[in-house]
């Protein structure tokens, strides 16, 4: 298993025994994290939730210059800006970017817990994000940020950890999965499994699964982004003949093949496939009614904010834009004051990563009035 | 190969020699057809082609009693009135329900031809049709109906064989693919190419590509319907324990996933995988505007038709609407008298199986004023 942690990452142990929601206890855990910008006091705080695949480098650090997966959004003068702000990025439980997750070595064993791992939910997620904000010695944020996924532990923080942050920014986030993205993540995981190498999550780096992530990858960049946008980019041009992979007759033949099979082998070898199956599967189970013995537009209505942004696309089909005006009018209903932005980028579930000059203005904004 | 032809379908053969258009030759290649209502001569024909995965066999029929693909359409007194109209059912050239297709024996060896099929374009499935009607002594018939695929088929029809039909029907189809469908389907097919069972085509009925082919009809499934059709039918229900299969952590847990599972089982040995790569890739491939050596508008306006309906569904996210609408206005920039009817149904690209209440009135509108 390769080490895929970020060098500005730094960590939080959890407790001991720390508690899983679904049953199971994790020893000797722990976060990991990166902070962004000087830090002057609580109030000043902005946490930061990731997506499925993301780790706790959102931009350039001083420790780590490479670019981050939020680099445009992120930094002095931008609209996450960290000369006003101090921002902690946390790496989600469960995954294989410094938290502990499936990849990580069971202490009770010494060997890596693949499938040993507990079954992982947005709650633990939510939870672990918790106790690492109050072991750094922050009460309160003053700003939790949660896009796509993160959106959802964002939710689960502000529903299971009340005070813990007064203003919320929710990007093409929802209460739960509607069954469209569960079939497609359904796909996804069964695609990992399937693959002979997986082999029950007792992979070995020279036997990866590397068809199962393949798919799984590609039929995630396939509705991460939008119709409307690979045609606009792509259209129907054909690769030329000596960019095509192999004579065989069902070899790549479109540009739209290429870019995805492009984009899927960065992924490659990036990501731990059993992580990958947990934070998936996690997705598809959480439901923040549920999470509170309620229906979603009750839980939300119950999560006490000054205010909140909520912020989606119109052509996101994963995360679709109805699912943030649900959040939008639950947090209305309970007496934050909501700002909800349907945003028109052509980009999909994705738009918030690439499309900065549709997502930065709101965010600059709403940040600049706190 | 288990042999999937209903007992209906009745067979022309092609001529020896019959000249594919990517390179290479049939011999003793067949058709397999089925008519349904009485003739009286060519003026009163109906000639339909399908979708992917359809056979001949469209509705129950006096040689064989099943229910077929469109058994709602079609028979005395529905849409497709039998007591009116001569009707033939066309099986696509490439596929397994009876016409020759990379599961049949290919006479120069012995052998199935798998792989060594020639490749095979909507052109060549239309130039077989061509050649099976006019086998059947039919000149010209009244209305070609072709959905989904058939769609595209009846267009390279009617653009390689002028006059061939007065009157025309597309349903849910396109002059050709755009790139997120072309991303699908290139899935579907690597999902069968890379299961290890496929074996280059070479497969055997006791190592049948079952993971590949479940993988690729749950993704077809997936995006054949439509996000709001499954929400309004599945919610978030879960299967109740006992209907869970296996007890690992990533089984079918959502009545969507199981509803997948279900439907792509029945699929399973019962068509071709070699087969549905081939006519899965001469959907990618297929352009009206390339197959006539110009653009796809020009391609539709050169059509030579009297009246033609064009009818699409505003939650298909495989033949947006919007390609619908292309022919439409292609045939009537043309001097054609087109019907562009939008409908609301809400079950995506396969609505015109299902909906039979918002397809079938348009339907019998237009063929009983012809």
């Amino acid at each position: 298993m390769r080490e895929f942690i970020p060098p500005a990452t730094r960590f939080v142990d959890l407790p001991d025994g720390f508690p899983m929601k679904r049953g199971g206890t994790l020893h000797g855990a722990r976060i990991g994290y990166e902070t962004y910008g000087r830090s002057n006091g609580a109030r000043d705080v902005i946490l930061i939730l990731t997506g499925l695949s993301a780790d706790a480098h959102p931009a350039s650090h001083p420790d780590d210059p490479s670019p981050g997966w939020w680099e445009a959004m992120l930094g002095p003068g931008k609209p996450i800006d960290t000369d006003r702000w101090q921002v902690i990025c946390i790496n989600s439980l469960g995954s294989c970017k410094g938290s502990t997750g499936p990849a990580s070595t069971d202490p009770g064993t010494g060997e890596p817990y693949r499938l040993d791992f507990p079954d992982l939910t947005v709650e633990d997620i939510a939870d672990a994000a918790a106790y690492t904000v109050r072991a750094l010695g922050i009460e309160r944020v003053d700003c939790v940020i949660g896009a796509s996924m993160g959106g959802m532990s964002a939710l689960a923080l502000l529903a299971r950890h009340p005070g813990i942050a007064r203003n919320h920014i929710n990007i093409s986030g929802a209460v739960h999965s509607l069954p469209f993205s569960i079939a497609i993540r359904s796909l996804q995981r069964e695609a990992i499994r399937c693959d002979p190498h997986w082999n029950q999550g007792r992979y070995h780096a020279e036997r990866y699964p590397q068809r199962g992530m393949l798919t799984a990858r590609k039929l995630g960049i396939a509705t991460y982004r939008s119709a409307q946008e690979w045609e606009d980019r792509f259209g129907r041009a054909r690769l030329s003949t000596e960019r095509r992979t192999g004579k065989e007759l069902f070899g790549l033949e479109f540009e739209v093949e290429s870019y995805l099979e492009f984009h899927a082998r960065r992924f490659l070898h990036e990501f731990d496939p059993n992580s990958y199956l947990y934070l998936s599967h996690s997705i598809d189970q959480f439901d923040l009614g549920e999470c509170c013995g309620s229906t979603p537009r009750e839980a939300l209505s119950w999560l006490r904010l000054e205010k909140a942004l909520v912020l989606g696309v119109e052509t996101d089909i994963l995360f679709p834009l109805k699912q943030q005006q649900q959040i939008a009018e639950g947090l209305r209903a309970g007496g934050t004051d909501v700002q909800f932005v349907p945003l028109e980028s052509p980009q999909g579930h994705d738009a918030f990563l690439v499309d900065i000059d549709r997502f930065g203005p709101p965010i600059a904004k709403f940040l600049s009035s706190s």
